[in-house]
Parts: structure tokens; C-alpha cells; sequence
């Protein structure tokens, strides 16, 4: 029986842990320094490995009983720890969303001839896959639409605003220069601008602005246009821009009687609690991306929506469930030797093979998680 | 010639100095701790003393020498000011705005024979006074509103405010519960609640909200109802909420590596600056006041509207002007003996008055500062 490695026991590990084991075809185990979290894993069923994944030394130490390892993660730690499996020649699926470009190990994972999927959450990751699959079946691509957000089911003001993610993590997005394409070019925008209203079925109108989720698709995919924007209830870029034109995301420390605080810290600390999806506080997920472009003659537009909701079955958020099922599937490809190439590999290389998008949507659709697919001509005003 | 110790050389201390000496009918000198405030007030003619002014023993030393005293020092001081002026026997007209009941002294000023006139800015101040006077033209009053405001001419995203005040006091302002008058009775309102959109001719809409203003009117005017409400540009309300609802008014400290700092010191701090109105920056002064009630058989509105603006000639901002030539006015109503009753006065009991409420609207319009007066029947829906 293959065994994998999850690295990391948070909210988007644990499903992918809990997913793969379950299947019976593989033994998974689950390491992080954490002993609260793992002992929860460990109620379930899954054996577990307390330690410091940081440590080179000791994640080299445990890597050769594995076959494969998922990268689950902290972001500021998320490139590391992938770099020091790959040079343990493991090969990996990463959802740890570091701010560094997994690209630059791509000579690395050849060298030690290991297949490695970055990025493979919902998004990035399945926008990535699907606007591949579409960009490849178009000659050209005008363009590339992605609106996603992850939102609590009970809105509640002043924010109507919840993650599994930390708020600091979160507050970065919000500070971070968004990156789009527009006339083929990288262009920065302020983040937080640009609002359209979109309307869902599911959650009636939200907003939608610039934020920076391109990641790879600005240097792999060519089009006109190319944006990604995060949606969230109505209202919440001009609450988020109150505090940043006020100075709360300021980084620089303010001394007080001697004594040094940033404004970002204490925004942070006091947005924690008012943040956090708490267990068993309902979530949901939605998600559009609408590519368009030519092909022959004929204009056409490629779309897919998502709506997922918290299972109250399993508890696990609806966050965790779209990033960690996505990543499970991936783990199930490279397992199952349906996908072959060896380096770094971002979904959008995924997309081109049909057979693999079509795998990737089945297996998501079999754990609830749906994706709404339209392909139609484009009708054009003359 | 008479003369007039005015104790604070701040905003609204300096134009009762300038107006007090400019008529050449009293001498007229001020007191300060910064010697900074004091050297700007020298150079515009007036004699000054640098003083501690908490200093009972200073002050009683230096206060034998004058007439009249004028206490305009910051409101955390300004009661125990005004107890050791009125302990030395002498008259004053305060405009100091300190959280306590100016009416406590009352047995102490009746005792030492003085006339304190208290509160006597533009509101509190006019606004007692123009309140007083219309209901004691009417047999019964049924209902009072205040409605007023300072705000910087040009307005400026996100805020939009400015004052002459320290962000701290203003602050205070919106996390102090607010007293108003229903059906006869004080009752306690969330303060920032129960918004209303206003149209005023120069300024169009603003919005008015809940804000504990009444004071002695609450105590010393019979009505059914009665209500204080600040004005602002609309959409104020709801992002001092936010802030208010996310914790960042909280006076409880909170510990980063070791070192605590309370969110209301960090947000004072950052606020500072967005709303400090400098030196040379226009602003305006709006107030509206309305009270209702019957005379004999007929239902009568007497309604009061100010508006002020900021004067480039002196270079006095409008909320000072409105303020300080209210207490200007008070300062000539005692010295000419125009008004005698000995104890404290709050300037609802001036309005009892016809000839002083004309002598204070009188030299308030020779100053400027307009009070547009209508008295007109109520029309009732049968």
C-alpha cells in the first residue's frame, strides 16, 4: 500500500488526511508540532507524527517511508519545506500558498526526476486548471475572469466576514499590489479598487474587487485580459479601505509611553476574534471564472461556477473542503500515474489533458463539490 | 478700565481675548502653561502670564487683580479651575466643558456673592440659551431637537471631519451613552443611533445622530421630548461603528511581546492627524434648533439656524468663533451689569431674558455669527 506524508494539520489538512485515508487504498500519516491538532487526527483514525517540520534534519529523517508528500503548510514556511522535499527526491502536492514562484524549483524537481504539483487548492488551483483547459481549446484568448471568495453563511455586521485563514494573512491580501493583464500586459493595481456587484444565485449580490490570485497564470497563459478578484457581501472593500486610508495597516511601530506597537498588530489581534470561522460555524464557497476567446472564426465563452457549502456531516468548512478535496484528487493523479511529467507542474499544465480535467471534476463532484460548466458562442454587438 | 484674566490661550481662548481687548474697553489678560500659545498671542498685542494654571496657590495669587475671569482650559481641568476662582470670590464665564455639574457650585457662588455664567459656548452655550428663551414664551413645550455640527469645509475621503478638538475628546464623545428626553423622562440611548439625514441650504445633506449634548436643559426644561443629535456629512456614523463595533475604542490593554497598549490609544493616535483642522484650514459651524409646544390655544415652532464659516481675515476657525464670541458676549452682558443674578447660571436661564437674548444674537451678528430666527404655527393633521 503507498503511504503519504501530510505535512501540516490545520483546517485544509485534515480533509485531505482524513479524504485519502478513508479511500482504503493508501496509509497516511500526519506530522505538525502541534500536539492539540494532532491528537483530534488522531480520534480518527489516523497515526501521527509530532514534529518540526521546519528542521530539515528531522523531515529528512522521516521522508524516505513515503511515497508522496502533501504540502499543507503555512504559507511563510511553505516554500522551504517543499524545496527540502524535493531535494529528498519526494515527490509532492502543495497547497502551503507561499508568496515565493514554485517555477524556480522546476530545474531542481527534474534533476531529482520528481513530478510536483504547486498551487493545487481551489483557487489558486482549480481556476488555474480550468482556465487552462479553456485557454487550450481556444487559438486565442481575450478574456480571463476569476471571482472567488470564501464567506460565512450567517452574515453578521459589521464585516459579514469570517475565514480559516488567519487575519493577518488575510490583511496582507488587502495591502499586497494586485497584479492583472490588460492589452497583454502586467499591470499593477491598488487592491481593493475596481468594484463590480455580481449576482449569485446562492448569496444574491456580492462584491468583487482586485486582489492579487493570478500567481501563475500571468506568465503561463497569453490573453488580452486577465483578472482575478475576491468576492466578498457588499460593502466590505470600503470598511477594509476605511481602515487602510486611516493608517491601521501601517507596519511602522507607534511608541506609547516607551513602549512599541505597530497599527497592523493591533488591527490584527482585533479582528482575530471577529474573523475566525469558528467549529461548526457554517461557511460557503463561491466561485466564477469566464474565459473567452477565438476559435476559427467562431467567438466563444467558457464558464464555471462553483457553490459549496460547510458539511455538517464531516464539519468541515467549506473553505477547507473545495482547497483540501482538489489537492486530494491531485494526490490520487500522481499515485495512479495519470499524470507523467516530471518537474514543477501548476494546474494550468493539468488543464490541457482532458482526461485529467474530467478525473479532477468527477472526483471533486463525488465529495459534493460541483462545478457548473457552460461552453457558448459569444454574441457580439456590430 | 476693567480687567478680564481669560485662563487658556487655546483655540477658543485666543478670539475671546482678541474680541475682549480689540474694543478697547477692557484690559485683557491671558493665561498659559505653553509658552509656545502665549508668544502668538503676544505678538497680537496682548499681555500675557505664564502660569500653571492647576496650581491653586498661582492662581489665587494672581487672581485679585482682575475683574472677570474667563475659564477656557481643557475640560479635565476645568471644574477644579472653576471651584478655586469662584473660592476666591471672583465672576467668571466658563466655557471649559468639563463631565461635571457646573450647578453643584451654586451654594458656593451664592455664597461668595458671584455670578458665574457656565457653558456658554455655542452648544452647549447658545444652544441652552435660544432653548430657554422659547420655552418660556410657550405655556407647555413639547418637544425640543438640537442639531448641531462642526465640520471642515472641504471634505476629504475617508473622514471627512475635522475639529478643533483633540480626537480623544471627540472620541469620548461618540462612547459616552446619550441622555435625551421621552415622554417626560431622561432616558439612555446607544450614542451614534437613530440616524437622520438633514438638508441644510449650504452645506446640503448631513446626517444626525445620537450624542449625549443636553446637559443642564435635560434638569431645567419641562418637555415631553427632547434630544441632542451631532451633525456630520452622512455616512460618518457607520464607520465610527465599524470601528466602535471591532473593538478599536476599547480602553483595555492589550499585550504584544510584552508590551500593552489599549486599542483606544492606537486609534486616538492614528486619528490624530486625519482630523486635527490646521492652521489656515476653512471649516463651518452648523446648528438647528427647533422647540415646539402650545401659547393658549395655538401650537407654535420656534426655530433657530446657524451657519458659520471659518474667517480667512483672522484666521479663526469657525468652531472657535461660534464658541468664543458666545462667551465674548456673556463677558460684556456682567461687566455692563446687564444681567445680576448672583450664583451659577447655565444660559438657558439668560433666555428667560428678551433684552439679553437680543443684546447676545445683537453682538453675535456684529461679529458674523448669524441666527436665522422663524416663530410659526404648527400646522396639525386632524
Amino acid at each position: 500500500m503507498k503511504k503519504i506524508l501530510v505535512l501540516g494539520a490545520g483546517l485544509v489538512g485534515r480533509p485531505i488526511a482524513l479524504d485519502l485515508a478513508q479511500s482504503g487504498a493508501y496509509e497516511v500519516h500526519v506530522a505538525d508540532i502541534n500536539k492539540v491538532r494532532l491528537s483530534r487526527l488522531e480520534k480518527e483514525g489516523i497515526t501521527t507524527i509530532n514534529m518540526n517540520i521546519r528542521d530539515k534534519e528531522q523531515l529528512h529523517a522521516v521522508l524516505p517511508f513515503y511515497n508522496l508528500v502533501v504540502n499543507a503548510v503555512p504559507g511563510f514556511m511553505g516554500f522551504e519545506v517543499l524545496q527540502n522535499c524535493i531535494e529528498a527526491g519526494k515527490e509532492v502536492v502543495d497547497i502551503a500558498f507561499y508568496p515565493e514562484d514554485p517555477l524556480q524549483l522546476d530545474a531542481l524537481a527534474k534533476e531529482q526526476k520528481v513530478r510536483v504539483i504547486c498551487d493545487m487548492g481551489v483557487a489558486p488551483g482549480m481556476s488555474n486548471l480550468l482556465t487552462g483547459y479553456a485557454a487550450h481549446q481556444l487559438d486565442k484568448v481575450n478574456a480571463v475572469k476569476i471571482y472567488v471568495g470564501g464567506l460565512p453563511k450567517v452574515r453578521k455586521q459589521p464585516w459579514e466576514y469570517k475565514a480559516v485563514f488567519s487575519p493577518t494573512d488575510v490583511l496582507e491580501e488587502y495591502t499586497r499590489p494586485a497584479r492583472v493583464v490588460e492589452n497583454g500586459k502586467i499591470v499593477v493595481k491598488e487592491p481593493l479598487t475596481e468594484i463590480e456587484v455580481l449576482n449569485f444565485e446562492a448569496t444574491g449580490n456580492l462584491e468583487a474587487f482586485n486582489s492579487d490570485g493570478l500567481r501563475s497564470l500571468m506568465f503561463t497563459i497569453k490573453a488580452d485580459s486577465m483578472v482575478e478578484k475576491t468576492l466578498r457581501y457588499p460593502g466590505y472593500a470600503d470598511k477594509i479601505k476605511l481602515l487602510a486610508q486611516s493608517g491601521f495597516f501601517s507596519k511602522e511601530k507607534l511608541t506609547f509611553s516607551g513602549v512599541s506597537v505597530s497599527p497592523f498588530e493591533m488591527t490584527s489581534r482585533l479582528l482575530f476574534n471577529q474573523w475566525k470561522l469558528m467549529p461548526g460555524e457554517a461557511d460557503l464557497t463561491v466561485m466564477r471564472i469566464v474565459v473567452e476567446g477565438k476559435k476559427e472564426d467562431e467567438r466563444i465563452r467558457y464558464s464555471y461556477d462553483l457553490y459549496d457549502e460547510y458539511s455538517p456531516a464531516t464539519g468541515i468548512h467549506s473553505m477547507a473542503r473545495t482547497t483540501g478535496y482538489s489537492a486530494a484528487m491531485a494526490v490520487r493523479l500522481l499515485l495512479e500515474d495519470r499524470y507523467r511529467t516530471q518537474g514543477i507542474t501548476v494546474p494550468e499544465y493539468l488543464g490541457k489533458e482532458e482526461a485529467i480535467v474530467k478525473y479532477m471534476l468527477d472526483g471533486l463532484a463525488d465529495r459534493g463539490v460541483v462545478y457548473r460548466q457552460k461552453r457558448e458562442p459569444v454574441e457580439t454587438v456590430r
